[in-house]
């Protein structure tokens, strides 16, 4: 499992006076490229040479609210993959408390966004990453 | 059904030419606000009265990319309702093809975040909208 | 005078009540590229050309709030132009009441994002666009 | 001067591969937000106290662009202020080179947006921060 921190702003707020919805599907991102930077697949190498990385499935629980000026914690990992496809599980938690749960799956495409497969490199680290 | 038609917007594309996913959620919302204003439940009318609708669940399947300046339709319709929460089910359409696919649940809740029930005049338009 | 009607969303609100300020710039950004398209100028032609447009300058005066779900006009004009610079000026306004005023300067870039001069058809068309 | 590290995001990219340049607002408010929590004048209890801190205006130069997943710091100081308005200074850093500069001016005001004059204990906080 890998973890990020970071706090939430106050731009990311509604007038209902909590974090908008929107912002998960942002901090789960923000927590998956520093994941993917952890794994040495850093989406701005990949991206210049062209290999793009779309979600085909996005999925957020809602447990708790969140204010601005927070600090939380995403966690993110890896449970699923195939030759294509991959799936990224995530947790948003505040002083240990649950705040949301969440998957994102994706595929890697090239420039014209046709699917690929998962570059052997990386799917070498989605493998490492996942033995115990 | 009701169908809301919007532009999709330049600070919404990211560094890979395409929408940003997060943006879905927005398009899903301003449909859905749409709907609600429609059905005569103005959110601004709710939130004043201390009426809050947060979402409980979120889910978005990724078809097709969307570019910047494009013409998009949004439908959204509520299949599934108890007293307490709801289900929204939406679709993104461009010329037609279908680009994405979705749903959120919500409950409503009172000024902090505590779920009551359905506002009977609520639950009323609900019930009138799913008659054939 | 180029003029473009959108609404105000529910997310570009923050927990203040009013819409984010930051939204302001791209209200001028979203009147500011139909100006262009109507000038022939499609963003997404001259990207595709390896032709960018960033700013140089904002400038935004916030003179009345502005709530969610409330249409908008944006005014864009074009008053000042070299042969490698332009300034264009904006007013937002809702019901005829001044909401906010601003401009921001421009150049075009290369690939590079290096100061290019303003191509040949587009100074046309600036120039056409200010004659009375 | 006071100073507050972040790093871009992807989301914050647009199509053109730079920062969109309504990021730069957000990350002076985020800076901004930290420097009154510093000041002892939370964002967060000032509007629980229905005290709000709009702006009345904005001006950002653009100097360099950034990319995403770049740290960078941002500098604020307070450098003028009567006893309705005040105007904060920021600089953006990347590698110590001036990425952008800046300023916001602001006033506080009550719940329904009519300004008052700076609460005594934060006009004590901006005299104690300039002060050499």
């Amino acid at each position: 499992m890998f973890t990020y921190e970071i706090k939430t702003r106050y731009n990311e707020t509604g007038q209902d006076g909590i974090i908008h919805h929107s912002s998960y599907a942002i901090y789960f991102e923000v927590a998956r490229l520093e994941f993917f930077k952890n794994l040495d697949c850093d989406i701005n190498v990949l991206e210049k040479a062209k290999i793009f990385c779309p979600l085909i499935d996005l999925s957020i629980k809602y447990i708790k609210p969140l204010h601005c000026l927070e600090n939380i914690v995403i966690e993110v990992s890896i449970n699923e993959f195939s030759k294509v496809v991959f799936k990224l599980d995530y947790k948003i938690l505040k002083d240990n408390v649950l705040i949301s749960s969440g998957f994102t799956s994706h595929c890697f495409t090239n420039g014209r966004f046709k699917p690929v497969r998962i570059p052997a490199h990386i799917l070498e680290k989605f493998k490492s990453f996942k033995r115990p």
